[in-house]
């Protein structure tokens, strides 16, 4: 895999932590993500697999919350996430009207694997996550199939490509090329090291806001643009955070309702036709389906080291939707539809970021 | 159709208030429900289908909200229902593992129904509720097809049967076999006449705590069948709640919260593994997916009139309960698995239910 | 102090677990309750504290969730409660208008323990429910002063006295007259011996919906009591429920919403005008105001264990209610006002309650 | 009254949208906001008072709403506002451990005015929002008496001062002299021009993490304060939310979320110490406290509008948080504890704001 241009790269360095080794969710260790691409003419979309870990999700649950920053979305089980605290399958991102395709790809992968679930324990609740990429996609067709979620779910690595992969093919942030986007943060606690991964399908915003690492590009991009129009703002931000610090359910919402500040400072303002939903995990417990004979075990951090958390969440959030239109490929779509991406407009225009 | 026994008809009568003359969700103007029933050895499942208007629901939205009783279920929709306030589809309850499946069919009739949806339009938030029936269903073979979907919504009707019917097919209550059932209320109120209708799956609920209009019917068949022997309860109760009441979404979701007041009155202690949803509408206002040039207008009862409806949907959710148990049909489903009919019990024991 | 006679010593069994050895909150080990009546003419209030252990509240917390049934009502310190999970100070009980002033009392006394407060460490979130007593106490005079309150919280013992005392002397439950309640569950789980104990400080409900253990007494009552009416219900209910139980704060919020059953079975409807809050601490684990040098360790139950904490806490509460109607003694109060003692009726009219 | 130098004063213009005449909260028509100010030695603190209209609030209340962006707080009332979305009392604004003392004497100006509250109707319900003053104030001393509150209450004006004043007397922002600001937007839609007012009493954040429409200032003033040592956030801020805009409450709950972004873009990580808490009112609707004979009717926007209230309501939190930094006065309080003024500091290092 040729090295994708990050933001860094554009010598851009959002806020002040530390990142991982790879500035990426899959710092987190054992953290894995997979792409499909589809592009195929009027066929711009894709699917994105996260797994949590690499062992048996439905045996071994992570501690997991969510957060609906803004409700305009189709998320899947997130109904069941919160009442009980864990994940117990991989995360399935895709286009809006591919919910139903994913989840039932991902409960036969998980019948496969699991053979008890409807004989001799219950049922399992998929995570899917969407966003709408109507715009350079045909969604009315439907070309996600069970088979490409299956791939997705397969074909999981540590080394994530970014841009206009996967769930992020079709999507537009900020008026431009979107897509899929990732970053983290180290956090230093007196007890241990510990990391916080973000990832994001992008397709939010509207050009005249986007702000990096406080300097509103979006503005002078606008003025360059003389054609360009922005529309009302039908997007989304699916965001997924991943952790390896020790927090209950409880702490852990707090910490993914922090995302939306790294999402503000790009310049959102959270716009009413943009479905913005967070699901996030930790790695440090697991929780396991069959009943132990014991209580369980959770180890949690003292509130007053959440701070820490809050700012890795919030400028790993930031630096996410960053490198998503750092390495957004022009993709042309549906009807001939585009959306210039943002490389080139900075190449073509010569913008300094920073 | 032959007319059902209900529970009526065993002389037992909830409450205090009057229903409606269906004493059915249909009592309200203009929803209609549809069933289709998969009955084939160790396929015994369904699927049911509610409209709440007969005109176009994506043109026309209707007021809802949707309350959690206990989440551990994987209905779907509830995240954009309850941020904008309405519904845009009908809903559609099914089994567990077929949510993906009713929510493609759901999303296939609607972009039949609505060429703009992903083109001059944004997508389209489908709503599908489920339950748990792998005692008597082989829910890993996932019988449910797009087409029984599509026919549930097509054939919708104001005569509705319960029991074992449509979504209810393979269900459980107290131990015995559960299923579809609906009641309703009316309230008089200063300004109007009004109406609740509620439906249930039911499919939750030990036997030992069955209770019928106040008397322990449960602790009685416990005795009588010497051989019960209540599981794990792993059901779950999927509500519909459909009203004529002017009401904001708040208003509507305080009513919705007290259909737990119902439940417990037959004996639920609203179990761990049992995903208790209430999904609501009011018919009152439609809500027109295009913005009109002025601002919408929406009635709504005084607050003070709010225990009408409490009283009314409490009433309703208790007695559609009973109605799934008073009409249930014996089914012998995956592996010979089977549950006692609860009419057949009360027959068999000769047991009085006042 | 003379033994009270209880829901128990009229043969009234509710449910099907064992109780503590008190049958009340206070045989969660470490929960002590204090009262402080104030009855004079039209002056007919009080006030209850609950501490949850007996060390340095502020110092060493208790995980602690909240949860609001139906949020008509006043009730003080859920915000922080919520996010932190934690309680800092004891559980003051009054009357509406007196909020106020038990928090400042609450305040004092928490100031008097802990010299860092607003000097070295922040401030102190105090947790004060209320209830309505106005038909019978003169709750325009605002009779409670602070020390009425500093004597509840330092005179707490654990033989609690029951009916119309403290916090519940104006109180009316079911049109008859209300007040101070509590009861108690002991659980068997594999790894211990648990108890959930619950208090009410029950103020809601209309006579003609009262039930006694699933019979409908106050139906009986209704037609005896010639002049009975029903008043507008502008009640409210306070639970407090204390466990040893190890529980994520998730968890202990699950079991916290589970008490409505209890109260549905009692006759409730949860009307409008009735403030129903639950506040709830579990003893299991303290959290220390100073940030340790390691995380945490909590210890919780497994998921499948929940459903005899759930009914546990149905049938706590359920008692707890009847436990006021059984001890509740008749008052006489603002302008003559009073209600009926239950345990009155049942003598006058020679009621059966098994 | 001197006119006080606002952020606009130093030529930072935040965001695109026009503002009201005053730029104030008061823009929003009937709306007034009433200070007193307590300085004295180690008494720095006081009262702000919002009147949501110059009628009689517990006769005809506005709809209202609240939003808990981060829970350290002790915010009282916001439990009965959620349930019914209304607002019956002005909102008073103090010090932390002066809550209590603020809704006694709400209590009594409610009562004063409305003598059937606790006779023939019910009671009443004070809102009380807070932040910890205790670096400057001594709080301990719980200097606000009830006559500050009912001054505060009783002589509110148009015309607001901001800065060192009222609730904001003893409070600190990024390290620097906090306090009071505020701002309003105009929002022009097609059926009419709307305003949407902001309160902030601002207490909150770290000096190296203050941005000023971008430009990140704190970072600069960091280095040039050689001794500048950033302390653990123990802060706050306290948000009210006006318009005239016809809203229902779900529709008002949306916009009082999106005031994060303001915040946010201002240097806001939302840290665990900082009580967060917004409450909102529209002013377009009135409801009776009396039930009238006919439904209520209420105008609501259609939701593709929303995207203004929240682009408006974004900006006028930014800007009102840097309203207060520009008219902040230095305090030298508690222990001679000071910190330094925004505007002092521009001004002594002569730092350029745009």
């Amino acid at each position: 895999m040729l090295k994708q241009k990050r933001i860094r790269d554009y010598h851009v360095q959002v806020g002040e932590m530390g990142t991982g080794p790879r500035n990426m969710i899959t710092d987190v260790e054992g953290v894995t993500v997979g792409h499909v691409t589809l592009s195929d003419g009027d066929v711009q979309t894709g699917v994105t697999a996260v797994l949590p870990h690499q062992g048996n999700l439905f045996q071994e649950k992570v501690i997991a919350s969510s957060h609906v920053i803004n409700g305009f979305g189709k998320t899947m089980g997130t109904i069941q996430l919160n009442e009980l605290g864990t994940i117990e399958t991989p995360i399935v991102l895709t286009n809006t009207l591919s919910v139903g395709t994913a989840a039932e790809a991902l409960i036969e992968e998980m019948l496969d694997q699991n053979p008890e679930i409807g004989r001799t324990t219950g049922t399992v609740n998929p995570i899917v996550g969407e966003c709408n990429d109507m715009f350079l996609n045909d969604i009315r067709k439907r070309a996600v199939q069970k088979e490409h979620v299956i791939e997705a779910l397969r074909n999981t690595t540590v080394d994530v490509k970014e841009g206009s992969v996967g769930s992020g093919r079709g999507m537009l942030c900020y008026g431009l090329k979107g897509g899929f986007g990732t970053a983290s943060r180290v956090m230093e606690l007196e007890h241990g090291t510990y990391t916080i991964g973000v990832l994001v399908v992008a397709n939010f915003g509207n050009l005249a806001d986007l702000t990096i690492n406080s300097k509103k590009v979006g503005r002078t991009l606008v003025e360059r643009l003389s054609n360009h129009e922005d529309e009302k703002d039908k997007g989304s931000i699916m965001i997924v955070v991943a952790t390896d610090l020790p927090v209950s359910e409880r702490q852990l919402n707090r910490i993914l309702k922090r995302t939306v500040t790294g999402l503000a400072r790009t310049g959102s303002i959270v716009s009413n036709g943009s479905g913005d939903v967070v699901i996030g995990f930790s790695t440090a417990t697991r929780i396991p389906h069959e009943k132990p004979a014991s209580p369980l075990t959770v180890q949690t951090i003292h509130e007053e080291d959440m701070d820490s958390a809050f700012r890795a969440v919030g400028e790993a959030t930031e630096e996410a939707v960053l490198n998503v239109l750092a390495t957004a490929e022009h993709v042309t779509g549906r009807d001939g539809n585009e959306r210039p991406a943002f490389k080139d407009l900075i190449e073509e225009f010569d913008i300094e970021l920073v």
